[in-house]
């Protein structure tokens, strides 16, 4: 009985079959939570910032082109490195919370991006159309595009997957527990692309708007906009660090539990 | 005396612990090989046949620093991309092979990279300097400083604790099992700066040489030069996607040997 009730808590959260936390991994834990939080929180309000200061903040319909531009790049960071980075992180780091719980503030997060990078995806493609450029030319819109399908699939796969083939818990074990490495690796390659997306729409936009010459000088608005680029790496420097083996572990338990 | 063998085997291999491979992972692991070697090799040929194409090819000291500065996204490439890229996978493929030899095949495509990224960074620098351009302005080269010291910092800690600390094998068996995920971890991590450099470094690349107006019309180079990226993006998809999990399967592996 008591082994049964031991079970039944294995299958609900991710830790408990885990050794017990040192002092050494707690600090390291503490750490992790307080840096990610500050760069992914950081870097969005840097974003925010710099369109505030340098670039005439925001619009929509008013007839000003390029303030619609700038909900660009902030919805953008907002989606793909802020509300993605935290949905990654709360992943990996409250294991030990019940499953469903970890699961559900995953689908949130996300949640909460996806309106971020639809709106930030129209935003330029409007202004495009109304600047009369054209559109997916650049090697950054081909990243872009990518990443936003990558995206897009990953959230539809995962809410099917782990939330709605929950209502058949029993019969979906075996299918869900050998996607979740899949569903790991593509999410980790869906936020380094977007990742790759930032960083080269963050180089046009400052050759564009600043100048090849003065970019070159090193303007304040050249260190903002470079600031805001190496955030972006120190976000990705934390969450690849905090993630990595996230799959392999899943993988190597479907393994033990399905030996072929 | 038979089990002394056998755990003498387990500590030469990586995968003598391992269960045996199924059809489908054979098929998935010849797949990955295939795809990797043309994009790892496809992407270089296609960085060089750009520049004898569209660059006028390359030079060093006989008066023309643009020829000269053509050697830097192809070293880079070469360096970052494909060589890692192949030793990154190597090391991660052939698990199978004895332990020694799969180090020393990383270590040596890891050392085929090093010249290849010093050589790059000093083309550009000293194109810089005889075309009169500040150096370390943009984004590109703050990102690229970052993945060179990493690089470095990587290939010396990993060269010290893997291959020359083997002279005292026993006595250091723990303190090398414990770097391992650290190495790993921050492996990937170089490989996507590299990666992050190459993507950014191109976009710099399109909009000065091709221009802006002229690589919005999409043009025959423009194309190649998205094609560039869009391998590079390809080959980090396949990278990712082979060592996911690398870390986690070693820390697990250490943490079982030393319980906490």
């Amino acid at each position: 009985m008591a082994r049964g009730k031991s079970q039944t808590q294995r299958t609900r959260s991710y830790e408990s079959d885990e050794h017990e936390r040192g002092a050494c991994e707690w600090c390291e834990y503490a750490l992790v939570i307080t840096l990610a939080t500050i760069l992914l929180i950081g870097v969005s309000a840097l974003t925010i910032f710099w369109v505030f200061y340098y670039r005439d903040g925001y619009a929509w319909a008013d007839g000003s082109p390029a303030k619609q531009f700038n909900l660009h790049p902030t919805l953008m960071v907002a989606g793909f490195i802020t509300f993605s980075g935290f949905s990654v992180l709360l992943y990996r780091i409250c294991r030990c919370f019940r499953r469903i719980y970890v699961k559900l503030l995953h689908a949130i997060f996300h949640a909460l991006a996806f309106p971020c990078i639809v709106i930030g995806f129209l935003a330029v493609f409007d202004y495009h159309n109304k600047s009369g450029i054209n559109n997916f030319y650049s090697l950054h819109s081909w990243i872009g595009l990518v990443a936003m399908g990558l995206f897009g699939i990953q959230y539809a796969v995962g809410f099917f997957s782990f939330l709605l083939l929950l209502i058949c818990n029993k019969g979906t074990a075996g299918f869900r527990a050998s996607l979740v490495p899949v569903h790991a690796a593509f999410g980790i390659l869906t936020f380094v692309l977007g990742v790759c997306a930032c960083l080269t729409g963050l180089t046009e936009k400052a050759l564009f708007s600043i100048g090849a010459d003065a970019y070159a000088t090193l303007t304040d608005e050249s260190i903002v906009v470079n600031a805001i680029g190496m955030s972006i790496v120190a976000v990705a420097v934390v969450v690849l660090y905090t993630v990595r083996g996230t799959g392999g572990y899943r993988l190597r338990k479907v393994a033990a539990q399905h030996p072929s």
